[in-house]
């Protein structure tokens, strides 16, 4: 596939789930408490590559299950995901002021209602598929199956413990594996949940779940060590964010601990794993090829 | 039911669910960081009526399932009210030092570790009961049900919104209706949660389930008023945390508007209600009934 076909394809995808998480955003429940809801609208509708409801899209096409019904787990997965970068600013976490260009939900909200907001998204990610899913006419099993998937990634072995090795100084372990360690509960596990549900929405079958789910993990741990690189090598403009703060906060980032050369030769052979990986799926995996080669490219 | 055989009963469903809260906390998945894990533990494990577990037992017996199998759910509910309570205690929000007698979590393992520990918990909270619940043979149609529930009670317009409610100043509303407002969110949701997700697993009819929701509400408005008064009347002994924090937090409890006195009778028409919703169940309500006397019995 070439590179523009990827493109569109990707930016296809992306403007189909913006379309729809803006009409999510703006029909609220009556019960729910407008500023809490301002205030989860606000994280949610700031922007991003949306990489894990593409993914969950994608998953559940390959498999022949229409993006409108995976929707609701492709929503699902951007709370989560925007569940723990709102926690993950807060000050007393990675203190950071600035999310994608704009300030972060305590700057503008407050610490108690950006708690709130990460956990209110949390159980929404739940809520929502959960109320959905049968009714789109999806097999229950399937249901409970990809929601164990979202939990799984969500908990304590999933991006909250990663969370924890990669911001408690008393959980550092001098290991070489730990930067793996932390990259696969930090980063991979979540983006292998988002191709997985959508495969599992779609039945996908037990061989191809296995090889999806090892090109999760080598697709996350390849996307982690660009985003370290990038960390080093961009501008705020670029990267939306404050640079340089994996090294101001002494984080044992891939970069730091690899050099730069060292982690772009890394990235790149995770890439190539992820691509291997797919050799064992029976579904259409052209768009997750060419997804593992743009991935590396963005460090060039 | 006398008292005493009340007592009995509630003592042996809590007992059993302590005993299996404490061998599920000793024996977590090695992928889980120690230092989270002990987080979590130690909260999940300081003690308290154990009303949720409880009620989500008594909810599945009623209907003929055993305690065995609506252990996961009991768990799950124990997990989120944790997880709230834990985040409640912040500095940011209530700033609480004492919970159940001891030093709250954040004092113990300083705020960024308390966030994450709540947040491990809402995960585990739904991987737990979905990675157990189809293999103790409970169909996944229910499992699906009951967890839509549970997410339900934690989101936006459940236990999350109650406590924007009750703590964000810019969403206080000055109606008559905004106390219950905020109780029917901030507590009786999981309250109802908790026996209505006992009663689903077991396949209890509609009927039924509708009597029991009404149940589970008032239930819930009954022991938030009773709490309410407790912060005023009792010593920190008694209550396990420090008294008379609503009034220096000025928040608009049932005993600030009313007064204690109104306070109780508005227990006790709330309690007596609660009872009369269980004529319309077909399941066995004596527990319900006995449970609904002896809290409004704490005020006096």
């Amino acid at each position: 596939m070439k590179s523009s076909g990827f493109d569109t394809l990707y930016t296809e995808a992306r403007d189909f789930f913006e379309e729809n998480l803006i009409s999510f955003c703006s029909s609220p429940g009556e019960a729910i408490p407008p500023r809490l809801m301002n205030s989860m609208a606000y994280s949610l509708k700031a922007g991003g590559k949306r990489l894990r409801p593409v993914l969950c899209i994608k998953g559940g096409e390959s498999f022949g299950l229409s993006r409108e019904k995976t929707l609701p787990m492709a929503l699902a997965l951007e709370m989560i995901h925007t569940a723990s970068l709102i926690h993950d600013d807060l000050p007393s976490m990675d203190d950071d002021m600035l999310r994608r260009g704009k300030p972060t939900n305590h700057v503008l909200y407050g610490e108690a209602l950006a708690i709130l907001a990460g956990d209110a998204l949390m159980g929404w990610a739940f809520e929502y598929p959960l109320s959905t899913l049968p009714g789109l006419g999806i097999d229950t099993g399937r249901v409970c199956r990809a929601m164990q998937i979202l939990a799984n990634a969500l908990g304590p072995s999933g991006i909250c413990g990663g969370q924890v090795l990669d911001t408690d100084r008393e959980s550092i372990e001098e290991t070489p594996d730990f930067p793996w360690k932390v990259t696969r509960q930090k980063t991979a596990v979540l983006i292998r949940a988002s191709l997985l549900t959508g495969a599992v929405l779609a039945g996908a079958d037990e061989k191809s779940l296995d090889a999806l789910g090892e090109y999760g993990w080598r697709l996350g741990n390849a996307f982690q060590i660009v985003d370290d690189i990038l960390d080093v090598t961009s501008t705020a403009e670029e990267l939306g964010k404050t640079p340089g703060k994996d090294k101001s906060q002494k984080k044992r980032t891939f970069a730091a601990i690899f050099g730069l050369e060292k982690a772009r030769q890394l990235a790149a052979e995770e890439s190539s794993a992820a691509v291997r990986a797919l050799e064992g799926t029976s579904g259409d995996t052209s768009f997750l090829t060419a997804l593992a080669g743009y991935l590396c490219e963005r460090t060039r």
